[in-house]
């Protein structure tokens, strides 16, 4: 709109891929690590397997997150990490969501 | 957990009612004018009657925002404002997202 200024909240352009709150929890705590195991990702986020799988398929068709599957002798071993356009996308995100805060 | 300090970002705290992208924007600009009417915080949202009304409908269940329904002649008008209890779980939701915020 004409009278927005350019640090003025705006809710359509929020990313509602980031913004979602798991994987907002996701992309938050990925950004702040080198990777991480499945498991821990699920520990902090106190979330079940299934959700967690459900919103880490949707940030990796995003391009967001990278995963990785191995194996830990016979157990199977899932890492994820950000990838350079996840961290763009948060960074973005984040400051779309400062403009939400700073009008406090 | 017991690793998280008090200002650490907790997904799990973040109130899901306020943080859905089209009532996160219906608080945001309540929160900025004493009342609005309907048709201004669609243009503000760009947003379609439908969606206002039932973003706008699950917030007033919440009791975080009051609807006064009325006529402008036969024009029906409908105001809304934010509830005190609005206000504070707004106040609380902004405390909450500043935590992410400041992580950077």
């Amino acid at each position: 709109m004409s009278d927005a200024a350019p640090e003025t909240f705006d809710v359509n352009s929020i990313d509602e891929v980031i913004h979602g709150r798991i994987r907002l929890g996701i992309m938050a705590y990925l950004s702040s690590v080198v990777q991480a195991e499945f498991g821990e990702i699920k520990t902090r986020l106190q979330t079940t397997d299934g959700n967690l799988s459900v919103h880490l398929r949707k940030l990796e068709e995003a391009g967001f997150v990278e995963v990785e599957k191995t194996f830990q002798g016979r157990k199977p071993l899932t890492r994820a990490k950000l990838s350079d356009a996840g961290r763009e996308a948060f960074i973005r995100y984040l400051d779309q969501i400062s403009a939400l805060v700073s009008q406090r």
